[in-house]
């Protein structure tokens, strides 16, 4: 079972950034990934549907024989994480918790900023999750709904972005914030521009890295490391055009990736009980 | 059959524009409307996918035992009609053929630009035509696919929209352009803008308006314009969120809407042969 992959499933490109920086923690551990890209984006849609989507996403990483699923969107965590963990029986790790522990040590006195996509911010979960833990300062969440498209264009470092940012953040950008928590995985390839706009102190949060890890620690806690020695296998799926997958995803891994396979998701069809 | 309904279907709130053409120039009709908002959008989606979702679409609308379809969606007639109207034993009408019989009368001598989304823009069937019918003018084609984003975020007459469509349009906005074509159902909404940013005398087209006219020519000639006399039924159907189709729903129309009831597509699940 330590051989089997870790599986990984987002809407569509953003979740790279959360392996890529799984793989940094845990280069010996083999991936599968699922990029959801006939039905993005996730963002603007209603919890029910990202459920049923989450829901099949799930039965099609567990039908690749994975020890471990990361949701590695901030939507479909927000929608769907505490229903998929009550339905299967296989640890799913989210981005929310390790994103909120993350905090301990960064929080000074000032605004703790939570920057997402409409349904992540109108589920209010990082919010109650921050207000929990830090219930002096003052938490803001600021959904930005344009921010996934602007990167998905290509767009990270450009005056668009700039005064998108700007019209989102306009009335943030007037006091002092400690930590802005970047909770989309697209959100982190605007950093250039956000760290440009907010003051020089305020901390950019990528929840990719406290979810990374978090995936290492429960894997080590479980005796599940892959300690096979091997060179690791990265395998990549998705539900639309594998070959601009193959192209944008790069950018968002970092890296080279192998061929990208296409699949449909009929088989796995769900329908959630009201 | 001439008291059935007109179909209407688009991946989400584009549509209404050309629903609210026809119910201009139709004040009689019945129209039952389908908007595939789980799916959206399909601009950047690949064509095989656009025509799987197109198929699903038509058979649901089929069950409403309506009289004729219109593809409002430059992006699924693009994919998908051809296949279509193969496929079904039904009239179904598309934005692409209208639009360019339109251009007659309205063209001079310089160039027809037309703007898209990206996979409108690749299929290439808007140029073609353009091409067949004016080959003394010069067609450009550009993709616009932050456009459909910016205007469901509402930002239809907004600095941000007018930086994006002046970075899209950069090398246009230097020649004489004689008319520029909205070939996508969100584009109308930026109209504003774009009459700001061409020269005055550059003439912005809405596909929904000949596609409407089509709609009563063919109906009248068919003999199936509706004579009950009563007042219209307009019927809206979604994949998903039907309160905010409705909140959002109402600006595209432009008047009040009903209530509207979601659906689920699984029961028309369509898988296309290669």
């Amino acid at each position: 079972m330590s051989n089997a992959s870790i599986g990984i499933f987002d809407s569509g490109f953003g979740g790279l950034t959360v392996m890529r920086a799984i793989k940094k923690i845990l280069p010996k551990e083999n991936i599968v990934y699922f990029g959801d890209t006939a039905r993005l984006p996730y963002g603007d849609k209603s919890a029910e549907t990202i459920q049923k989507f989450s829901f099949e996403n799930v039965k099609f990483l567990k039908n690749h024989g994975v020890k471990l699923i990361v949701v590695a969107c901030s939507t479909a965590c927000s929608a769907a994480l505490e229903l998929l963990t009550e339905s299967f029986d296989i640890p799913i790790i989210g981005m929310i918790d390790p994103a909120v522990d993350y905090l301990h040590g960064k929080i000074k006195e000032d605004a703790i900023l939570v920057l997402g996509t409409r349904r992540t911010i109108l589920s209010g979960v990082y919010q109650r999750k921050i207000d929990q833990e830090f219930p002096k300062n003052e938490t803001i969440p600021i959904a930005c709904p344009l921010f996934v498209p602007l990167v998905e264009e290509g767009f990270f470092d450009h005056p668009i972005a700039e005064l998108t940012a700007r019209e989102y953040l306009a009335e943030q950008l007037k006091i002092k914030i400690d930590v802005a928590l970047l909770a989309c995985t697209h959100y982190p390839l605007l950093s250039p521009i956000l760290q440009k706009i907010f003051e020089k102190d305020t901390l950019l949060i990528d929840p990719g890295e406290s979810c990374a890890k978090h995936v290492a620690q429960l894997l080590k806690k479980k005796d599940l490391l892959n300690r096979s020695g091997r060179e690791p296998n990265y395998q990549f799926f998705v539900s639309d055009d594998p070959e601009k997958f193959k192209k944008i995803g790069q950018i968002f891994l970092n890296s080279s990736m192998p061929d990208v396979e296409l699949i449909s998701l009929s088989e796995y069809t769900h329908t959630c009980q009201k």
